[in-house]
Formats: structure tokens, sequence, C-alpha cells
């Protein structure tokens, strides 16, 4: 299993007139989150897209816990607990500044051929460094 | 069951790089589509909200079956299955212009005080309406 | 002059934790008014770009009068007081429902090359298409 | 005058699909920079809002000179070059990675009164802040 965290702090805009952030707004922090758990991994999310792979996203589960403020600095922990195959699953928990979990969810997204449109294994050495990384 | 349908011309700002809607921002057409939903029904959110209730989404769940591209108009259902306890839970289905399902969803809101922060019951009102329409 | 009108509903996800419509929010007002002025006159602007053009902004100019609130009707003038050359100039005024001037701008768009990224004088049928228009 | 950088990571959200970030990102950009420079002053926003002030924009200028893309992190400079009175003006330079100046732009913010909703001198423990720092 792997564990990557990233700190967001909310801004202006990521709230709603409810004075929480809006429910639409952690789609964006888990993708934020999730870049960077590659990034650390030595993987470009930006390099894949230009080596010709996109990853669109199947499946997007969210449970909203309690809320996020404005200005809050939170931890957005991503964990990979598979393998990637077709499917590449990602569980995201995040916790607020009294490191409570106020959010957690899961994101599948697939190794998609931006030509063809079709789900494709992802490149070797993608796996190559998952296999590294969990063992 | 209560099936209810709103238009969304999907906009610039809401595609990405990938030259398709944006996966985070589906959440923003549920929203708008369960607005317009009870607004049919005569129920306005905004006044729920002044009389002293919030609807704060406790579970967000989409699937995500085909893109929705920059200038389509969207068609999108919100369908209500059971009468609102102190869950309100809505499903909701994305239809491209050429009908196709592109997108698949579900809500749970939760009536809550704003000043407990606490679930409630909805107001009768709101239970005697959903009541006479689900009839 | 030409002058179009839309109309779009303040969502959730528009407002801020001040409760009002956030400042960031109204690029995205300017740009679903001025293309459905467009779609008014007979020019998409999907199928401009589909034909190898596109439209990137040069400067946006925004004064805030008043806010809009949660799930206020606007409605978005959009003004055109000049042809377009190289340059694509838009004003526009927001009116909140009791039609009080809330917020105006400008935008000022150039046509551009996609292939070479270079500011490039608008198609004859475009041109055409204003100089009809405003006679 | 006094400068800030915040460095701010594009992420796909962001961008659309002219494939580099939508121009109604930038405000946003905007707001996170301006927070964090106050924050590195020792102000913190979001004091200020519970201390009983708020700071609606009124002028929002953008020139958009360069196209920022997907990943890249940009270096967003405020600067303040006077010093604040009801009206608290700030500019903003937005740097690529390669340190090309790409926008550059102004926010006019009013030191607001929630209550009265009416325009009010900055706190003088705000002024002495910014006095103390220009010297």
């Amino acid at each position: 299993m792997l564990k990557h965290d990233t700190h967001i702090r909310v801004c202006y805009g990521d709230t709603d007139k409810m004075g929480v952030v809006y429910y639409g707004t952690y789609p964006r922090y888990y993708e934020i989150a999730r870049t960077e758990m590659l990034r650390s991994f030595g993987i470009s999310y930006r390099e894949m897209e230009e080596n010709g792979l996109v990853l669109p996203v199947r499946n997007l589960h969210i449970t909203y816990l309690k809320p996020a403020f404005y200005d809050d600095l939170l931890t957005v922990r991503t964990i990979l607990e598979e393998l990637p195959t077709v499917r590449f699953r990602l569980k995201t928990e995040i916790y607020n500044p009294a490191m409570e979990l106020i959010n957690q969810g899961e994101v599948t997204l697939i190794f998609t051929s931006p030509e063809t449109g079709k789900a494709m294994k992802p490149p070797q050495w993608v796996l190559d460094k998952f296999r590294e990384l969990m063992e």
C-alpha cells in the first residue's frame, strides 16, 4: 500500500454561501493530490499525456463527513492499495487542521489511448515503477 | 417516482485540456438540475434556507460513461425514487444531444438545522408536497 | 450598436462564504453571454473553432457595483459597439432581478490562428454578418 | 513598494479545451496570491473577517499576454505600491516556469463593514503594519 500526503489551502473561491467548501470543489482537491502523489513517485502525469496516454475518470465516490472552512490547510492523503491494471483506483482521505477525517472517497481512472479512445494497459515503465514502490 | 429534465449548455470554462467536460464540473450540473427540479415542484431551495434549513451533501457517486463536449446542450434528468426522510436521495442521468446516456450518479443530502448542525426531519409542508407529487 | 440579453441563474457553486457571487465567477458569466449573443446572430463559436479560428481573451476589465445573490436570475447584456477587426471588443452589463446594474465590464478577444498562434483578421463571412447586423 | 511571490501549480481543472489555463481561472490565482502576501506580513485575511471586516473586490483588470499550461508551476507576484486607504489596490504579475511575464493585472478591494455594507477605513493595526513594512 502506498500513501502520499499533499497540503491544500482552502481559498475563497472554493467556498460557498454555506460558509464551507462547496461539495463540487472536492474533485479538484482529489485531482491535485493524485498528481502530486504520482510526481513524488517520479511519474509526471503531464509526460504520460505527452507520451500518448490519458487517464479519464470512470468513477467517483465521495463521502462528506465534516465541513472544511476557508483558509484551512487541509491534508489530502492519496492511497494506492493495488497495482494499476487498465483501471487505476485511488482512495482519498482529507483531514482538517485538527487532523480529523472530514472527507473520504475513491476515484477510478482508466488508462486510455487518446487516438482510439479505448482502454489500454498502462505502459510497462509505469507498472514497473509501481511494482517497485509497492514492494 | 418523480423525474425532471433541465437543459444545461456546456461552456468553455466547464471543459479541460482533454477537450471534454472536466470531471469536477458534474457536481455543479447535478446541483443546478436538482434545484430546478425542486423549483418545478414549487419548492424554492433558497426559501427553505431562509426558513432555517440547509441541505449539505453527504454522499456523491458519479459514473462517467462518455465525454460531454463544449457547446453541447445536455439534458440533465433528476430522479426522485423515494420520499425524503432525514436523507434526501436523488439520482441524476445526463444525456448528450444525441440522447445517449453519458453520465449517471446519485447524491444524498441531509436535512440539517443550520443552528445545531444536526440532521433533522424535513418540514411538514415539504413532505406533504412530495407525497402529493408522488401519488 | 448590437445588444443581446442572456439570463443566468446563480447556483450554489457560484457563491462564496461572503454569501454572494464570487468575483472570479463573473468571467464565466461573460463567456456564456457572449457565446449566446453570437448564437443569436447565427454565429456558432464552436463552428468557428472547428473552422480553424480561436478567440483567446486579451483583456478583461470588471467593475463590481453591487453583489449578486444565490438563485438570482441575472440579466447579462452583451454590447457590441464596433465592428470586429483583429480585436473583438464586447461590453457586458449585468442586472439583478430588480433590474439594477450590478456589474459592468469589457472583454477584448483576439481572432487567432490556432496553427501559428498569431492574430489574424476574422473570416469574411463573420465580418459580413456583423456588418449586416449593425446596419 | 512591497512584493511577494507565491507559487501555484496549474491543475487539470484550471485548463480549458484550448489546452491552456481558462481566462476565468486567473482571478482565483490572484486571490490565492494576495492572501499569501498578507499572511507573509502577519495579516490573516480570515482573522480580519472574524474581526468584522470584509474586502470585496471593486475593480479587476487583467491583461493576458501568453498562455499558461497544465502542470506549469507559476510564480504569482503581488505588488503593493501605496498604503491602503478605504481602497486597497494590488498589482499582480504572473510568470511561467521560464520566468516570462505571461499575465498582469490589478485588483482594487474596498475595506467594508459587513454590518452596514459601507466602505470604511482599515483598522489602525493593519495600517500600522503596512506603514512599518513599506518604510
